[in-house]
């Protein structure tokens, strides 16, 4: 198959592009995907790319150059003369354009908008203006519109003619004449529908549209939930103003999947860059506020054991169960904690459950509890005990551990599931409400447990 | 919009169904989608369904009867007659029939599939044998084969004949006599092109097909890097067998993305279920594994500690920074590994990069360890001494505290890069060497570290 090939391919093209064999290299570029060219090209590097990149024909060349990063696309308009870049530039989607102006900087940007045509330029500043993450950020103005009145026919040859520059015509939009939305209707509904039938009369109208300021989660959200190729976006009157296409829907939630990820590990997101392209101080950066956030809090641990330093002094072997009694809670807190984002993020479960959720928390916690508590008890008394022959570990220090095992399974899930919940609420990100924060947390709770019970049943 | 008002609706679904008004019942719901269809019924409750399923048309019946949870599902099967149950089969997918078939319990099975017609009988067979998460057991039949010799024309005739069966019509397959895939051709192509046009002139031959036996993870990988509405899946000699739809893949991309978080936390996935959906016991059996394994495993930290015990009991303040270490020393582990496990899933990495990861981490790790490092030492020395006036902490435990961080950092971020590189390399998923594995390694190593230094700095 093809993609098992593109490897040593990029070899064959080195080869040949050193040989100049220009003639024979057009002919295998022109039967690739554009994807595997643009990373044939990476591998190549930009200063040799150039000269490749001239060898495209120009819809393969605008669809390879949208495929490249920003560094070589960069390189490359570096490279292009004026109408180079013209021509470029006018074979590209609108979206796609958007996208390759927001990484570059200025100077570059200028250059661009300057060859873009007036029509294109318009519908660049007019996408350029929308909040970052929105939908209208994300779509393009690119789209199939018809009329209510017009026949199948009439449909068909409009897309025929007009449909070469559209980014998909599987999913055409009927519009009134001041283009307020109104219905829908797809090109497998025309082609399956009589050639005089009116649109009117085949068009779906219950219509599902995302409004233009609406965040592209949401709208991503729905491409899983509806299984759309495109959503359409509309202003507040209704108007239809473009088209998100699943493509777009589906960089999103990668994207947000792995910044709810990385949140959720405490590192704060690196604007979708894969992770070789990201520096080292700019992953420092991304890291250490959390770190010293977290180590900040973790003081207060240590301010319990302070402040418990008479019970542990009395009773040293206490203080070997303290990395094991952290890290259970941690872990217990942390699956509570991650399991509820995840549901919250895909839509599973909302605030108004919290009940339900606590309730079964609740009961998990306790099963989880109560089996890790014997686990425990059996391992000290078994092994630690009769193998190792450790005879400061009484029954009393094993029931210790043990019950504030369960207390802090309990309290671990209890936090791990109600804080995201809360941080939803209250319009926070509950991903950050993962791992490191609710261990921080239990961590505490779990001490400040272990040392009551210890004091109360050891009397230290 | 439509999605904002489901909630309110459900509600007015219901006064209807009491009063009894199914033609009004009946003209909502034929205006409604599917997916909000189905998100009613399971509000309403299965016994008033069976009822309201009744009244839909038999294509919108079948649309909404994919919607469903496999508990509704079983509910309406169990009260369908034969005819009833025969109706909803027809009008399916072949991919979601065998997607019903895989939940139901094998007396709902043989019911299915004595009421299916013979030829999908067969292909539902056919899917079925494919192992699990495979891309033959997500692909479907029905796609639009043409054949190299044909017109435009033709080919437009042959999609408006049988096109309404078929899952997608907007990309076609073109293959030979013996079923070899030969190349696509899209409806846009198609609609674009002159009528007289030879299929063999205007396919595109560069054909990205999957084996029936693929990873499902791998296809969907191949729609995010693609952008395809639909990739054809061959058997070994390379004939066409089936396509796999967008809309599947973007299930399993959600479905896994789902699977690395709960390895990451320690979970074990949960098949796909919602959160609301998985039984208490269930999620206990997805969960105490691990807490179990973790839990012994921490132990062997509980080991270190009482090996030092005579150190401990020389400074008892060393002790009140254990929990801190070991905090950071997990949370920078984990910001490695999770950075490291979404950068080999989503393909940014490979094991021939170790190197590089490992360089670049390590740089990182000396950034965190000395901003860490300095900041603690700084909060020890004004705040520790100066405003608690904690006179036990010598500038020597200071020393030994912070040398202890950059090197918990260091190791951490080293284990946590590298150990996901290995799992993966040894063909293991490297989820599972997120935040819980590593921090009990990580506690172990920077314990060990601690002691090590104190005893060497503070002469105990």
């Amino acid at each position: 198959m093809e993609r098992t090939n593109t490897v040593t391919l990029f070899e064959t093209i080195a080869t040949l592009l050193e040989k100049k064999r220009y003639p024979t290299l057009r002919d295998i570029l022109t039967t690739m995907n554009p994807v595997d060219i643009a990373a044939a090209f990476e591998e190549i590097g930009s200063e040799k790319c150039a000269l490749l990149f001239r060898l495209l024909p120009k819809e393969l060349a605008a669809d390879t150059f949208v495929e490249m990063d920003e560094e070589m696309q960069e390189a490359l308009i570096h490279g292009f003369s004026d109408t180079e870049l013209k021509e470029v530039i006018d074979e590209l989607y609108v979206d796609d354009a958007v996208d390759i102006i927001e990484e570059m900087p200025a100077n570059v940007v200028k250059r661009i908008l300057r060859q873009a045509d007036p029509e294109t330029r318009k519908e660049i500043n007019e996408i350029l203006k929308y909040p970052e993450d929105s939908a209208g950020s994300i779509m393009t103005t690119e789209c199939v519109i018809l009329r209510p009145k017009m026949t199948v026919e009439e449909a068909i040859k409009r897309i025929r003619r007009t449909g070469i520059d559209k980014e998909t015509i599987y999913t055409c939009y009927v519009a009134d004449d001041f283009s307020t939305l109104i219905g829908i209707v797809t090109i497998k509904t025309l082609l399956l529908s009589d050639e005089d039938e009116i649109l009117e009369n085949i068009m779906e109208t219950n219509v599902i549209s995302v409004n233009t300021l609406d965040d592209q989660e949401e709208v991503a959200q729905m491409f899983n939930k509806y299984n759309f190729l495109a959503l359409p976006v509309v202003d507040k009157e209704n108007r239809i103003v473009g088209i998100v296409t699943f493509d777009d829907a589906i960089d999103v939630m990668e994207e947000e999947a792995t910044e709810d990820i990385q949140k959720m590990a405490a590192i704060t997101p690196t604007a979708d860059k894969p992770y070789d392209k990201v520096g080292v101080f700019e992953t420092y950066l991304s890291r250490i506020p959390w770190l010293l956030i977290l180590m900040i809090s973790a003081t207060f641990t240590g301010i319990i054991i302070t402040s418990f330093e008479d019970a542990l002094a009395g009773s040293l072997v206490l203080s070997s169960f303290i990395p094991m009694l952290m890290d259970t809670g941690g872990n217990s807190g942390s699956q509570a904690s991650v399991t509820i984002i995840r549901a919250l993020s895909l839509g599973e479960i909302e605030f108004k459950d919290i009940i339900m959720v606590i309730f079964k928390e609740c009961r998990v916690s306790l099963l989880c509890g109560v089996t890790l508590a014997a686990a425990n008890f059996a391992k000290i008394m078994l092994f630690d005990r009769l193998v190792l022959g450790n005879t400061a570990l009484s029954v009393t220090v094993a029931l210790v551990v043990c019950l504030t095992m369960i207390v802090t399974v309990f309290i671990a899930k209890l936090v791990g599931c109600t804080l995201p919940m809360f941080a939803k609420k209250i319009g926070f990100d509950p991903a950050v409400m993962a791992s490191p924060f609710i261990t921080t947390i239990v961590d505490a709770i779990s001490l400040f447990v272990y040392f009551q019970i210890a004091t109360a049943l050891l009397r230290i």
